[in-house]
């Protein structure tokens, strides 16, 4: 795409905000906040939305999970049955006639008497529906940047089994899948699995969190055991269970990314949902939920990541390959960007008549991996230079395909 | 995919709906209702939506559409700007704290202001963000499956010119990727070009209108020159202006698929958004809209190419290329289900141990374009059927791929 009628520029006069995220996402072009925690994803914010929606989806089809979407209205009557219509969390709505809904914040009420409909015998089980969907969580504080939204993007995952043995191993397999989404998006080195509350049915449920003194939640973290214990957890019991002590552990900032959390029958006995077994005895399915915000993972790679000049985006999630910037009266760029083109590259082109300077601060600012300068200078090379690197590199066409399809 | 494992699938005593579209998309396990006019799209249906997603995204890019996402919660400040916050469509909600939202019905509140962020010079126009994303609308009646929805998918597309005539040719290629769009989901011959009201600031808008028994809407059809008439403007002079006799017009009933109307500058006066011309003159800027309904599209599909054994899906937008079905004791369908997929070919295995009747009557009632069948007698040679015909042709692989990979 040429940036010269890119729609969502960047802005000379932005705005700071409490949040790092929020002022370098708006200043470099990729959200607008419309209210506190509710955004719009401008073109570039929306592709890198869509590369972490990717991993997410290639992590959760190979545990087996399957891609449904479910609806935001959910009627007051299933939520009675799981006396959740009563939370502070849920934005209301109604039809004229008077008809109540909730904006869904979570969807056990909906998943669970639909997995329903299409079980009768174990024979059916387990299976794992998951969705990348909008959520709404009436926030009475939403200053984090789209990392705490009023509004925003989840994957929500729910699993149906048998019985506890099943589930455990199918928990253990997404757990071991989510530290692949982390590290695939550029946050493998400072997630910790955490131990958390499990509320009523379990002793312990696991969050993904992120180090970061921006975050919201207070953490003990071993580094040698690379685990982290929630503060609303930490206690003696606890800490011997774990086989941690207290002087081995520090004290961090965190931010949650992902939480995974076993339901066992709370829901399944909720909506009178149960199967037969090879006796035709009847049982509760026990179930297990397992939560990413896509929003939130974006912006926690900003918090993580960038640095003094902007953003910085892992190749994996960046919204272009490459930033190709042409010096002022150059005519060879207009080749280069078609053959990068031809050549499967995604590229932004800045292609507006401006300074150098101007455009290579705006190149750092947006974050792309690498920067393409082409100019009379260059000749038939292209110089290249990694947005997190000073060096640049005269490299012939045929090189830089080689370093762009690199791992 | 192999079938016995997938979450969502046909049913033997599906209710019947006052919708045909409802009934077979619940019986064949594409969506569930989960209440009126509010869905949730299993896993085949959320393919065939994806799949019609893709054809709007390659078209709105191809006239210069930049995809964006703007949120669901829109404070009540916007619309009074507007004068459309009283209207019946809205579905409202709030914060704890009091603040009023509705929830989005119409993106033109939200995309105004945010173009007039980027826009100070004539040299920064026009442009055309578009989305695909859920609307909420307060419809007293939804029993029309998926077709009506209280929450439904849509694609708008908003653009912003600096005068009428730069409005007028880029209107114009939106009408003509409108119908690229129609042809490709499968609903050419049967969309017309329909001139409906344009309310204060226009003679008319463009409706894309498919002929139904079950449409909601009344147009006049000429044959002769491929369009139709709203019966809401019916009238001599517009017949008139059209050069259409009324001995030349049938009457139908219609479902309109999507519509392109040209707003002028009631949102960018509303919202006091003003560019400068090059003699420094200020100007509002000329927008129009253009809307598609995904779910709508995807109802409308199996309303007119649905027979009366079960849906039957275009190839471009069917969930899977092939459905390959083997008879009982097989053991080649492993085989070829794993070199299928190899070759790039979407498959969905009916695995099951059942006897080859259901199987073949489930693969009507889902709809995908060819069905394969491997067996002991088949040999070598694949057995395949198109959905449209009761042919069957004895094929090689090979041939079978150069079948599937065919226009």
């Amino acid at each position: 795409m040429k940036y010269s009628t890119y729609f969502g520029q960047t802005k000379k006069d932005q705005k700071q905000y409490e949040s790092k995220n929020q002022t370098l996402l708006q200043k470099a072009g990729y959200v607008d906040q419309l209210s506190a925690g509710v955004y719009t994803y401008l073109p570039l914010g929306l592709r890198v939305l869509n590369r972490i929606k990717v991993v997410i989806q290639q992590e959760m089809d190979r545990v087996g999970g399957q891609e449904v979407l479910m609806p935001t209205l959910i009627q007051k009557e299933l939520w009675e049955k799981t006396n959740r219509w009563d939370l502070e969390v849920p934005f209301k709505t109604a039809l004229n006639d008077g008809k109540e809904f909730a904006l869904g914040w979570s969807h056990e009420e909906v998943i669970t008497p639909l997995a329903k409909q299409f079980v009768s015998s174990y024979r059916d089980l387990p299976f794992a529906p998951y969705q990348i969907q909008t959520k709404f969580r009436n926030e009475p504080r939403a200053k984090s940047g789209i990392m705490r939204g009023r509004e925003f993007i989840m994957k929500d995952m729910y699993s149906f089994h048998i019985d506890q043995t099943d589930l455990d191993a199918f928990y253990d397999r997404v757990r071991d899948a989510y530290f692949r989404v982390f590290s695939r998006v550029g946050l493998k080195d400072v997630t910790y699995l955490t131990f958390a509350s499990g509320g009523v049915f379990s002793k312990f449920s696991h969050e993904f969190q992120v180090i970061s003194p921006v975050g919201e939640d207070t953490i003990y973290v071993s580094e040698e055991k690379k685990i982290g214990i929630n503060k609303e957890v930490y206690d003696d019991e606890v800490l011997n269970e774990l086989g941690v002590r207290k002087d081995q552990l520090i004290e961090k900032r965190a931010i949650e990314v992902g939480n995974i959390f076993k339901l066992h029958t709370r829901f399944s006995q909720a909506f009178d949902f149960q199967y037969a077994d090879e006796k035709g005895d009847k049982h509760y399915p026990v179930m297990g939920c397992y939560g990413i915000g896509l929003s939130r993972v974006m912006g926690t790679v900003v918090e993580v990541l960038a640095d003094e000049k902007g953003l910085v985006w892992p190749k994996e999630i960046a919204p272009y390959d490459v930033h190709l910037v042409n010096l002022r009266a150059d005519v060879r760029a207009a080749e280069v960007y078609e053959k990068l083109q031809r050549a499967g590259v995604e590229v932004l082109w800045d292609d507006r008549d401006l300074r150098a300077g101007e455009k290579f601060s705006d190149a750092d600012l947006i974050g792309i991996p690498l920067r393409l300068v082409v100019s009379e200078k260059t000749g038939d090379k292209i110089e290249v230079k990694s947005r997190t690197s000073d060096a640049v590199e005269m490299l012939s066409f045929d090189e830089l395909l080689l370093l762009v399809h690199k791992e």
